[in-house]
């Protein structure tokens, strides 16, 4: 369900998120307040804090517990009801949850707010230790394998040594991934989601694009908007940005079977051939651009989205393969069929350098309308393949 | 080869498009000056401009004539080395021109800039009778069959009753689709090449985020920019919904071969990881957007676009079905394998509702990396399927 667009020609994005965010459910651990926390561009920062929320009890032994990984926009709510500092429920609810596969009642179960992002953890939005301001643009670049290492010290903090299993999709799966080869000894099962060992040129392409409309609104004024107020920030060409993924995280067929030529205004051919008509696929880009910047940091956007365009396992270890070479955890890959985003021979890729080490390592394509998305949507079978992965370990 | 993007930060497009355009070997045709020229829209326009090139010569009976229909952003210059008037060699060079399928020594070949395009026909950039300044955004919606219509008044003026064939690609394969079923009579074989005879609902959401980035753009101005002189239109608007469809254009497996994740600037990991580092398909994307808004109106881009959206042989006829009941001619379609855009089903739906009507209508299916833009590409594939297909007529 979504409210169409009505306008005539401009998007009108207005209000938008604020750094005012409420803790709700969540936790907070900060670090490197003895020593900086060293990021992989050469840059560093001191007195990280990441946001994560937990469900279950760990185990005398540290032994059951399970790390989610979020994408791009999502946040540490995983699982629950909507509530305060989330107006959304959990966004794997019938994955993680009570009688679902990432069960509370058997694990214990924690996810992270990426560091970059602004549901919490340190990004750009956060103060700037030199003066208290937003950091914008001077925030450093961070990479998926600096979101690891946060991770990792968050799991030291819980005194969980090794994870039972490490799970993602998407850009939750490129942290999966990174986690099983940076600390092939922590990580007892991956699982690796709708995602990719390495960026690929279209990927880079289509988040190219969408930093560039970001660039183009006047009110990003070089990151520095954080003053600007809910009217005023780049919301606009934030929209943009999003709705350009927002196409390719979905497919053809569903957009055909969910608009087709439907219009929002059905009496377009009685009042004439508009300029700005407005088809209902319109409408729903609108939608998802608008409830977006309502929600999501420009800058942060634009921080984990340059993070997953240098996603690339074999950067520095001498290739894909030397890098797959490391993980010793039996893995699962999931692929969507429809997925254009990140199609399903990018999951083939990672299972087939996989393949042989471990007998329970196994691969399982969902079919699926949904696109990339089904990795959100499709919970029953995206569950039952984790559920049945877990349960052989 | 490309000339890549080295800045930091936002996309510095310069230089664009001005309406002084040369006349080269164009040839110009003026109607609507006794009636105004009624559009499908229900406004008017009067001493409608069309340009057009020719090649071969016209045959005693007129049976000879061949229309080539262009595509959003092409021109009439199908064939040709450059020169004044239009800066690159034809766009169908390799299909069109003598020793090819579509061959001047045999035919008369005919292409027509569509009536909103930028290139000496009538469009957005057109002086408005009542004050001489360019219509903008005052000049009516027009469509697909608008195109055509205008079309055909150049064929009476031409003294061509019949087309031997009516040919063309992606949005020109559209035009063709028109032309056999406004005008079943006149249209000896219908050529359609990587297109479809409705507009998708994905292809929309395309087309209607690249209009909101133009949109954005402050120079745009509501589509009052003609006397914002080269350094002031909206450039980088247009370059953003350019790069868009650049992407659509190409495939997955194309990107991967051409660019992969090779860096422009390839000390990136000497220098440290840079929120601002560029890849080498954005490089592209540069190049690419920077080229179209060299050599083409903003509005143009805006106006032919929407006229693909609007796309939909059933608008007014009772639908699919009773629309293609009307095609009369033999009919060949053509489908190329990777086009992400304009996928095969798209193609094989039209051939399967003109299937066992005319012997001689026949389906192609090439093999291609190349994408949507594998219609331009792939000539000697395509000139095969066209030349074979004419040669039984």
């Amino acid at each position: 369900m979504y409210t169409p667009y009505h306008g005539d020609g401009p998007y009108p994005a207005s209000g938008a998120w604020t750094p005012d965010q409420p803790v709700g459910d969540r936790k907070f651990f900060t670090f490197a307040t003895d020593r900086p926390f060293s990021l992989e561009c050469g840059e560093r920062l001191s007195d990280v804090s990441v946001a994560y929320e937990t469900w279950g009890t760990l185990n005398a032994d540290a032994s059951n517990a399970v790390l989610v990984c979020h994408a791009w926009t999502g946040d540490s709510h995983a699982s629950g009801p909507a509530g305060v500092g989330h107006p959304t429920p959990g966004w794997w609810e019938g994955v993680v949850g009570r009688g679902h596969a990432i069960d509370p009642d058997r694990y214990f179960i924690v996810c992270v707010n990426v560091l970059g992002g602004c549901q919490g953890s340190t990004g750009p939005a956060s103060p700037h230790p030199d003066d208290g301001k937003p950091y914008g643009l001077r925030f450093p670049v961070v990479t998926i394998r600096d979101m690891v290492r946060a991770q990792a010290h968050l799991a030291d903090h819980l005194g969980i040594d090794t994870w039972r299993a490490v799970v993602g999709g998407s850009m939750g799966g490129m942290q999966a991934l990174e986690w099983a080869i940076m600390f092939p000894n922590r990580v007892g099962a991956l699982l690796a989601i709708a995602t990719s060992a390495e960026a690929s040129a279209q990927q880079i392409a289509w988040g190219a694009i969408g930093r560039r409309a970001l660039w183009m609104d006047p009110n990003y004024r070089g990151g520095d908007y954080y003053d600007a107020g809910p009217d005023g920030g780049p919301w606009r060409g934030l929209a943009i940005a999003r709705q350009i993924a927002q196409v390719t995280f979905r497919s053809d067929t569903k957009f055909n079977e969910k608009f087709g030529r439907n219009l929002v205004r059905d009496n377009l051919f009685e009042d004439g051939i508009d300029l700005f008509s407005v088809f209902d696929v319109e409408g729903y880009l609108d939608y998802h651009g608008d409830k977006l910047v309502r929600r999501f940091d420009a800058n942060s956007y634009l921080y984990i989205g340059k993070a997953m365009d240098l996603h690339d396992v074999g950067r520095g270890r001498g290739g894909f393969d030397k890098a797959m070479a490391r993980i010793t955890a039996p893995t699962l890959t999931v692929s969507i069929d429809s997925d254009i985003l990140y199609p399903k021979y990018q999951q083939e890729m990672i299972h087939a350098a996989l393949t042989g080490r471990d007998p329970r390592t196994t691969h399982v394509e969902v079919s699926s309308p949904e696109g990339h998305d089904g990795f959100l949507i499709e919970t029953v079978s995206i569950g039952s393949a984790i559920g049945s992965f877990l349960e052989r370990l």
